[in-house]
């Protein structure tokens, strides 16, 4: 038996947390199965050690190259100790960002090259990949936006701290694995109201789980 | 101008630490530049943060590629922070431990492949390699020893427990890399007692030193 591996991801403000959150409770009602929430980077204890590095703001000093292999580090304890214990015992995963934000991220926003980052992160995964991904699309200077007015009292971190154009870069390479990807990597159009997103994602999921025979 | 870019290599017991002391106080004296003496994993303030999270036996569950990434992140920013500025001011550089060290325990040692280890540290370090390399030769079981009894109260790190096989497989992995670069690799028998290591080490820095010009 093998379980369902399930990743969120899309640019900051997109409304990642929210639908995990939503998703969560929905999934836990729904499935035959224990589920498993998680996020990157993080996800484990040794993770955890990692991700207070990469977050901490002030290790200005951090090289971009640095941040996207203490990125690959994580990723791959997670594995290890979460993803695929959970995967191995048929559960479902349900992963705030993985590979894709990688990336993104690291490959085209912090320009390191997108097919240097896909490597690295392969010798970190091992080709683990997940069986569906949600995108959570929306225009780069909108959720910048969203996190500055909406979660104010929230600090932001440093990758947040970025500018437009860096955010601009990451949504491009996000579009272009949405369509290297078509099978695994569904759109979700996140400028809608959290609810339309939720509905539109739940749709998707409950497809999927079907298929999977891990619906209730 | 650039300066001098010197490693110190082998497996542990080899007696390393010893070495660097002696050189640090020999070069210091003998030098037209300055010198900074520094170690592999660490070296920076970030880089020692990584450090920490790598060497903690409490660590047990770490898994091999996740030590492997995070000794590529770790001198990454030991590079950026303190080797390269270093080399850009015309200064003498001696660091103990360097890309081999990953290719001899991750590589070999942890059998992760030597390639695989070698092309994350291409990305960590892009292509900088040391003008000079000191490898200090000795068989796995005297190094082994040496640790157990001379230094019996230093505590052993996670990587100094692993057994003697594991270590035989990093010496196997040195002495490939000593014949494949055999201009930058200089053989050094660390059997032998630490004045006459000493000795045919400074005979041999001496003479990089004298083509680039660095001796008083």
């Amino acid at each position: 038996m093998s379980g369902l591996f399930i990743t969120v991801e899309g640019p900051d403000g997109a409304g990642k947390s929210t639908l995990v959150a939503a998703l969560n409770q929905r999934l836990s009602e729904a499935i035959t199965v224990p589920l498993v929430t998680t996020r990157e980077p993080g996800g484990s204890d040794i993770a955890e050690k990692i991700r207070a590095v990469i977050i901490d703001p002030k290790n200005k000093k951090m090289d971009d190259r640095t941040e996207a292999l203490l990125f690959a580090a994580s990723r791959r304890q997670h594995i290890i100790e979460t993803i695929q214990p959970a995967l191995e015992r048929g559960e479902v995963i349900l992963c705030d960002r993985f590979v894709d934000s990688s990336i993104a991220y690291q490959g085209a926003g912090r320009k390191l090259g997108v097919d240097k980052v896909a490597t690295l992160n392969q010798f970190a995964t091992e080709n683990l990949t997940p069986d569906l991904t949600l995108y959570l699309d929306v225009e780069a200077q909108v959720g910048l936006n969203r996190i500055g007015h909406k979660n104010s009292k929230r600090k932001k971190d440093r990758l947040e701290m970025e500018k437009v154009s860096f955010h601009n870069r990451v949504r491009d390479a996000y579009k272009t694995l949405l369509k290297d990807n078509p099978e695994r990597i569904q759109y979700i159009d996140a400028a809608q109201a959290s609810e339309s997103v939720l509905a539109d994602a739940w749709e998707i999921v409950q497809t999927k789980l079907q298929k999977h025979q891990l619906l209730k």
